[in-house]
C-alpha cells in the first residue's frame, strides 16, 4: 500500500463515521463497575508469571482503544453506577441515584429496548442482583436506583412491542423478584420463560427466555465462593444466545459487579479476585467475537472505586504476592476471627501474612471496639503489607479506559464522553 | 470505501508495522512528568467552562491513542524517573535511579544519541536542572540520577561522531554548569553555543547550537512565577528548530518536568498550573504538526505521582473552584505564613479559603512544630476543600497514557510497554 493510502487508511479508521462500516450484528457489552485504570495496572501485576523476565500483558492489553470522561450531569464529577449506567445505556447524562430516566425524572429509551425493538434478542448478567443500578439502567426507569421492587417490576411491566424487555436474565436477586406482594417469578414462568435459581443448575437451562437467580441480593464475593460465578454465566448466556439463532442478532450486557464492592471495602484481594472472573469472562466474549466475526464487544467501567493505587505512604513497590496469598475477603476474614477460637492459625492461613504480636495486639483491641474496627484493622495490615493504596470508600472521577473487538471497533479509538460509546452502539442497533 | 477494504485499512492502521510507513522527519517528544491519567482527568475539570452543560474536551482529550505499563527492570512493580526515561530514551527497561544505563550499569544508546548520529538536530526542554532524570536519559549515561555534576559533564563529553550531543538545551541548572571545579559553559561557548542565563533574554537566542539555563536548580514552580515558562520555551524550541532547517529533521524532548514535584509535595493546584503550562505546550506542538505534516509528536508520562484521586474520604465530588483559587505553591504560602504579621489577608488571599478558627487554630499548632507540620496543615485543608485524595509522597504503578498526532500516529494505538514506545520511536530514527 503506498504511503499517501495508508494514510488516508489510518486516518478514516481513527476518525472515521459510522457511515463507513456496516452494524454488527451481535453486541456485547460489558461494564467493569468500579473498574479505574488501576484495576485493570493492578490485575497485570497479580497475574504476572514471576518465572519470565516481562511482564505478561493481559487481555485488557489485547484490546484497549481509548478512555471515557465519566461525570454525571450533577456538577458533582463524581459519578454514581446508576448515572453511569444511565450514559452508557441511553447516550444521556444525567443524576447521581437515576435509573434511566433524565434530570427531569423522564424515562429514556435504553439501547436493550431499541435492540428488542429491533427484533433482536437482549440478555443482562450481572453478579449483583440483577436489578442493581448498573443492569437496571438497561432495562427499567426509576427516579431511585433505591426502589429494588419497583425496578424488578419494570423487567415484566415495561414491555417492548407488547413482549417483555430481557429475554435472558442472569444474576441475583430473589429477594426483589420473589415478594409478599408480587412474584414476578410466577409471571415470568407465565410468560414461558424457564427458572432456575441455583448456580449448580445454571446449564439445565435449555433455551431462552429464561431468568436465573442465585442469590438473595448480590452473589457472594468471587474470593469466597464460586471464583468463576460471571465466568460460567457468560459462558451459558453467549451459548444461549447462539442457540437461539435469532436472524437480528443479539445484545446482551455483562456486568463484573462486584469490583465496585471489593473497591468500596478498600479490599484489594477481593477486588483482584473479581477482576479475574471479569477478565475470563472478556476472554470468552473475545473467543466468540473471532468465531462470530458479526459482533462487536464493547468493554468500559462506570467509573473507579476507592481511589486504588499501587504503591502507598512514599514506598515504591506493590506486593501481589501478598495480595495472592489472601484466601477470603477481609469481610469474611472479620467473621471468622469474630469467633475464632485459634485466631493465629485462622489469620495465617485466611491472610497469609504471619502472625506477629502486633497484629495480634491490634487485632484484639479492634475487636473490643466491634465488627467494623476489626474489619479495618485486618484491612489496614493487608493494604499495608502489599503497599496497597485507597483514598475513599467511595468513587473516583478519573477517566476510565474502553476496550474493543470485533467489527466496528475502530469507532471507540480514543478519548471520548462515556454518552459517545452509547451513542455509537445505538447508531450500530438503530441501523 | 467498500465495507472489505475499510476493514482492511483500519487492520493495518490499529495493528500494522512500522515498515508500512515512512517515517516522519522531525519527532517532539514529550514527557509529563508523573502525569499519571488522574492529572489528565483533573484538568479537563479543572479547566470546565462552567457556562456550558458539557465538560469541554482538552487537548490531551483531541490526542489520545493508548496506555502503556511503566513497571522497572527490578522487581518493585513501581518506577523512578529515571528508569522510566530511560526506558522511554533507550527502549530498554533499567533499574530506579539508572540514567541510560543496563541493570549491569554498562551504557545504553539512547534515541537522542542515535537522532544526533543520522544528522538530525536535536534538543531537550525542561524546566527541571536540564541534568535531572528525564532530560538526563536521553544524552547521559550514570550508574545514579543523583550524580548531577557527572551528568551535565556528559552533555559535553559523551561525543555523537565527534560533536556535542545535544545542539539545544533549555531548561534550569545553572549550578551544575558552571562549577569551581569546571565550566560547562564556557566550553559550550567555545563549542559556538550561545548562552543565555534570564528567561526574559529567551527570545534573543538568535541560533542553534544555544544553551539557556533559567535557574540555579529548577525553574520555580508555574503557579508561583511564568506560569507560561514551559510554554515559552517550546515555542522558542520550535521556532529554532523550524529555522535550523536541517533537511534531516530534528529530535525534541520537552518535558514537563515538575507535575512530578508538584505529585510529590501532594499539592493540586501546583499540578494543575504545571498541567496547563504542558498543556500549552502540547497545544504549540500540535500546531507545528498540523504545519509540517513530515513531523510525528508522541506524548507520554513516566509514571503517576503522589497517588492523586478526585474524589476523597467517601464525597462523590471534587471542587474545581477550590483549586482554581489557590494562588502560590503550598511551599510558597508555607514561607509566607510562616513570617506573617496578618495571617488572615495572606491566607485568604493565597488560598482563597475563609480563615476559620478552625483553620487559624490549626495553623497556630502547626507553626509551633515547624515548617514540615506547617505545609502538611494547608496542604490538608486545600485538599479536604477541595476533595482531593493522595495516597503516597510518592510514585504509583497505575499505567500512563499515550497521545500521538502526525505522522505515524496509528502505531501507538492501544496498550504497551513503555519500552515499545522507544521502539517505535527508534525504528523512525534509524530509518
Amino acid at each position: 500500500m503506498s504511503r499517501k493510502l495508508t494514510a488516508i487508511a489510518a486516518a478514516i479508521s481513527i476518525f472515521g463515521s459510522g457511515q463507513l462500516l456496516a452494524a454488527p450484528k451481535n453486541i456485547i457489552y460489558m461494564i467493569g463497575d468500579g473498574m479505574g485504570p488501576a484495576y485493570t495496572t493492578a490485575y497485570r501485576y497479580y497475574k504476572d508469571d514471576k518465572n519470565t523476565k516481562t511482564v505478561e500483558p493481559t487481555v485488557f492489553d489485547s484490546i484497549l482503544v481509548g478512555m471515557a470522561h465519566t461525570y454525571p450531569d450533577d456538577n458533582t464529577v463524581v459519578t454514581d453506577s446508576a448515572a453511569g449506567a444511565t450514559a452508557l445505556s441511553t447516550a444521556i447524562k444525567s443524576y447521581n441515584g437515576a435509573i434511566a430516566v433524565d434530570t427531569n425524572k423522564k424515562p429514556l429509551k435504553t439501547m436493550l429496548q431499541m435492540a428488542k425493538e429491533q427484533g433482536k434478542t437482549t440478555a443482562l448478567v450481572a453478579t449483583s442482583q440483577i436489578n442493581h443500578a448498573t443492569p437496571a439502567s438497561f432495562a427499567a426507569h426509576n427516579e431511585s436506583r433505591r426502589n429494588y421492587n419497583e425496578i424488578a417490576d419494570d423487567y415484566v411491566d415495561v414491555k417492548v412491542n407488547g413482549k417483555l424487555p430481557v429475554d435472558l436474565m442472569l444474576g441475583g436477586g430473589t429477594k426483589y423478584f420473589i415478594r409478599d406482594d408480587r412474584n414476578l417469578i410466577s409471571e415470568f414462568k407465565r410468560s414461558g420463560y424457564q427458572y432456575v435459581d441455583h448456580l449448580s443448575a445454571l446449564n439445565t437451562i435449555e433455551a431462552i427466555p429464561a431468568i436465573g437467580l442465585f442469590a438473595e441480593k448480590g452473589m457472594p464475593y468471587a474470593i469466597d465462593k464460586d471464583p468463576e460465578r460471571l465466568t460460567q454465566m457468560t459462558e451459558k448466556a453467549l451459548s444461549l444466545l447462539d442457540k437461539d439463532s435469532n436472524k437480528k442478532g443479539f445484545f446482551v450486557m455483562i456486568e463484573g459487579s462486584q469490583i465496585d464492592w471489593c473497591g468500596h471495602a478498600n479490599d484489594i484481594a477481593c477486588a483482584m479476585r473479581e477482576m479475574d472472573d471479569f477478565a475470563k469472562s472478556i476472554s470468552l466474549a473475545k473467543s466468540y467475537v473471532d468465531q462470530n466475526p458479526d459482533t462487536l464487544l464493547v468493554i468500559t467501567a462506570d467509573h473507579s472505586t476507592g481511589g486504588l493505587t499501587l504503591g502507598a505512604d512514599g514506598d515504591y513497590r506493590w506486593e501481589r504476592d501478598v495480595v495472592a496469598n489472601v484466601k477470603a475477603s477481609v469481610k469474611h476474614i472479620t467473621k471468622v476471627l469474630k469467633d475464632s477460637k485459634n485466631v493465629k492459625k485462622d489469620w495465617e492461613s485466611l491472610t497469609g501474612l504471619k502472625f506477629s504480636s502486633d497484629i495480634e495486639k491490634a487485632l484484639k483491641a479492634a475487636k473490643s471496639e466491634g465488627d467494623k474496627a476489626l474489619f479495618s484493622s485486618i484491612n489496614k495490615f493487608i493494604n499495608e503489607a502489599s503497599f496497597t493504596g485507597w483514598t475513599t470508600g467511595g468513587h473516583t472521577a478519573i477517566d476510565v479506559q474502553v476496550f474493543a473487538h470485533g467489527e466496528g471497533k475502530e469507532h471507540f479509538i480514543g478519548s471520548q464522553n462515556n454518552t459517545q460509546i452509547a451513542e455509537k452502539l445505538i447508531s450500530f442497533i438503530e441501523k
